[in-house]
């Protein structure tokens, strides 16, 4: 069974960078449309899809925020991690099939209830930013490695 | 087929507002996993989340901020919106079974590229307020109804 770490409030220091990439499917797209219930045509109609000005079925915008917060939860603090709030900006279209990267980097602590700020961007595989922002979180007090469920 | 309609920027005041209710089951919650990539046991595994702050699993954070999402492009604009930007406030945890209800309002309409500002809440079954945040949209210029895609 795969395990991962996390990184406590006091081993986080401003700079601390980390990346995690997911590749966007068919499925993905199709799932998240049923788990959101936005089914517009745009994500899910190839011919509705190819005349709007987008040219082709675009991915959810928020497919890349759960991206953005799986980065959090998963590497940077990492399990433990408590989310308050996050901004996102959609910056650009993300298609199916695009692999994108999610670059995460502490900007600031504050030691007030293990308070960390870190700067969230999301690239697409030819380096164009396609979301922006910035996640707030109460970084975990302790360490712990943590067993990953498989999936069914 | 069932089909929708949408708000065009010049059909839009302020103060006009859409409620949008999505139910989290297991499966939504499982769903999300694998397709975003967090698999922390908190969101899971049962007995591991039993010994957490949340006393059981919980949804992911960003989950709602899909419904929020869903809310926008199915209700209010609706089809044709262009996703510009959203803030999340995460307030209360949400756990499978809970119902939850979005509720969106208009809060600022600018004429420079269609540009609307509303404010988005979700709140739970008990009206708990589990996530708040504000979210900037492109409204259509064009009326449309939209034939939606059934699920596979």
């Amino acid at each position: 069974m795969p395990t991962i770490s996390n990184y406590t409030y006091d081993e986080l220091s401003t700079g601390q960078r980390a990346t995690f990439a997911r590749q966007v499917s068919d499925r993905d797209i199709e799932g998240f449309a049923e788990i959101c219930g936005d089914r517009n045509p745009v994500h899910l109609d190839d011919e509705f899809a190819a005349r709007t000005a987008f040219g082709g079925r675009i991915a959810h915008g928020m497919l890349t925020g759960a991206f953005i917060s799986a980065a959090l939860a998963m590497t940077l603090p990492g399990p433990g991690t408590v989310y308050l709030s996050q901004s996102l900006r959609f910056r650009a279209p993300v298609k199916p099939g695009d692999e994108i990267t999610v670059e995460l980097e502490v900007i600031e602590k504050l030691d007030r209830r293990r308070r960390v700020t870190l700067d969230c961007k999301a690239y697409n595989q030819a380096r164009k930013l396609v979301v922006s922002g910035t996640a707030e979180v109460m970084a975990p007090e302790e360490k712990m490695m943590i067993e990953l469920p498989e999936p069914d």
